[in-house]
């Protein structure tokens, strides 16, 4: 006889997105004929460009011919392939072997995965933040009671206006064994600058605790001052790691290719340098079979030369959304932030509204599909999320309805 | 502060393919020039065939405009790959569901992470196995001590000469919760056939216990009376989650796409039917972000008329390499299994000489690399495993040296 895990039954369903369907829909129905405009994917949308859907179409051409097939690759990930990531790494000044760089199907999975290699401990996020950290430890039975927003045992670290979105260790008891950041953030858009990853960096390496780095929208940083990545802060090697993923830098969101650092330096309480490597390297060689070799090729295509040109414009497209709506908005007299170096934007609702009145509000007056701020923790709440990522003409649509339509 | 899982201790590291990559080497080192073999390789070797190469084309192509380019997909996977497995199966007469199945970038990955449903409890697999279902369980934190090739507490179901590799449910104090079933077998090529299916169904059902069948070797059973699906027995939907790959279908080992079905009707203990296809469903949400869409495409033309004669003519060039390494063996006067309905082929050491033993003899003597039997667990111990995959060529040279070096 087998029983479930009853750590699945904590998890709090998130009816984020199927309540965005269903009252959609239900305006839908209610207002037949009514353009409907979106500004709440968290979805690429253009197309990938040439030289990187070349790798990809030479990754399967070496399939049609038996000189050239390959079956199973290296869990960790093709060779070349982690070698142009150190390179491209080396650019920002962070030096890393290539060993220490997993690829993997996605930003989202290592994301997920990397909790299981440490034992039960007090786990900190962001909030609000992307639901995949704290769902991931729920079910692995690190929190409480899920109550106003909150599971007990977890701890949030609010990002609001009066902090400028910057997360900071709460005065607690107990330092958290393991800390999410992510930055660019989904969904504020904020970016921590080098001083606010020091601090994380100098608790974490005093007080022996792990940072989970999520960069998957590093490369929407325009700013040269701002870290990229985690290592360009002296010490994170020994108390971080990153995550990061292909899916934003050049529309791989559907063809799944990421990437994890887990450097030899990197320790926990109980452990000499190199362990955490090694269990990853465990982890990934009995739960993974290594991402797909077609995408592997298209992920090499992306960090040539040709190809890193073809991602910044692609960014670049998203940019320039992101700078439609949010001047708009502003215009409009409605206080918005991100959008800069990062493809969301997060606006204050006027007068307070919550975030599925106003929610509510925005479709039925300008049309527009937007993303409740509160569906992503509590500190969410009187916020909207905004994305930039669609069509400009259907964004320059969205933001046209908005300036005329909406009541403020 | 924070510590690591200490489960990830109790993994026995796995020497079988380190030891063989070095007993290897260290031969070559000794013996320049001399050309050696591979019947050891558990990887497919030939191109993909023409139409499933030109869905995979077609899944590139959609990615470079911007009209049919496609992001995050679900989950779950292509709704139309879904419904084309669900005719698959109607082939063979089990009606399924396309919901109850969830694509994925791999057999292995699901087989490794479908353990985490459910609660601590006893597992029972097939002695010898495929080691991942032994060590994710481990990591899992289900097992004891590692001694003499065993963890304590884990049902070692031996598939011996005696029992024609045929697993059975020892007389024990409590029936396992988790039973991991692999047919066509990996390492023995023993298929199970319905009567021996039925038994484990019958207890299962009887006991609440969830079998775990591995049935990525499916496509490679001739005989018409084998099932290739569990639910092709009575009663299996109540009881069973079946794992299955397009790898050695149709060479997807590096492409990665597998899935999983999960039917509504299956049990826990303490579960309604239903309770765990919603588990599986919110831990593929929240775990994983869908196989690649590049795979995707390669799988559904895969799966059209034309796609499965292409995908047995494949089958059929590995099992004539099957037949080959078959005859020469028994004309040499060694007993061999398998190799008849499964890729694998598993010989009965000469003179009952130990596995590492028998690996060494068989470089030394026919300058053939094998697979030692007792890397797959105790009950492997005094076996080779050898394999079909490979080009003819090759298969036929490491055969015929064999024929006229190896001293038996």
């Amino acid at each position: 006889m087998v029983r479930i895990n009853k750590n699945f039954e904590r998890v709090a369903p998130n009816y984020l997105f199927s309540e965005i369907t269903e009252r959609t829909r239900k305006f839908r129905e209610e207002n037949p004929g009514v353009k409907i405009h979106r500004l709440g994917i968290g979805n690429t949308t253009e197309a990938i460009p040439p030289r990187i859907i070349a790798g990809l179409r030479a990754g399967v051409e070496k399939l049609s011919n038996v000189r050239t097939y390959t079956g199973y690759g290296d869990e960790q990930g093709d060779a070349r392939l982690r070698e142009a990531l150190v390179k491209n790494y080396g650019r920002r000044g962070v030096d890393l072997d290539s060993t220490e760089i997993f690829v993997s199907d996605g930003a989202k999975c290592d994301v997920a995965n990397i909790q299981s290699l440490f034992a039960d401990t007090i786990v900190a996020v962001q909030d609000p933040a992307y639901p995949v950290y704290v769902d991931t430890n729920v079910i692995a039975g690190r929190t409480g009671e899920f109550r106003e927003g909150k599971y007990s045992g977890m701890i949030y670290m609010p990002c609001t206006k009066e902090n400028g979105f910057t997360p900071e260790l709460p005065d607690v008891q107990e330092t958290p064994g393991l800390i999410y950041l992510c930055s660019p953030n989904n969904p504020t858009g904020a970016v921590m600058d080098k001083s606010a990853l020091e601090k994380f960096v100098r608790i974490a390496r005093d007080k022996k605790s792990v940072i989970i780095f999520d960069a998957a929208y590093a490369s929407f940083i325009k700013d040269p001052n701002l870290p990229r990545s985690i290592y360009e802060i002296d010490g994170a090697k020994e108390c971080a790691i990153e995550i990061n993923s292909f899916s934003k830098i050049c529309g791989f969101t559907g063809v799944r290719l990421g990437w994890s650092v887990v450097p030899r330096s990197l320790v926990a309480e109980n452990t000499e340098p190199g362990k955490l490597h090694s269990m990853w390297n465990r982890r990934q060689t009995t739960f993974f079979n290594g991402a797909s070799n077609i995408a592997q090729e298209g992920g090499l295509a992306a960090l040539t030369d040709e190809g890193i040109r073809e991602s910044q414009e692609l960014v670049k497209y998203y940019m320039e959304n992101a700078k439609i709506i949010r001047e708009a908005l502003l215009n409009k007299g409605i206080a918005v932030h991100g959008g800069i170096n990062a493809p969301y934007l997060w606006m204050e609702n006027p007068n307070g509204m919550r975030s599925w009145n106003f929610f509510d509000k925005m479709l039925n007056e300008a049309h527009v599909v937007t993303t409740p701020g509160s569906g992503f923790g509590p500190s969410g709440e009187g916020y909207t999320r905004l994305s930039s990522f669609g069509h400009t003409e259907n964004i320059e649509e969205a933001v046209d309805s908005i300036r005329r339509n909406l009541k403020v």
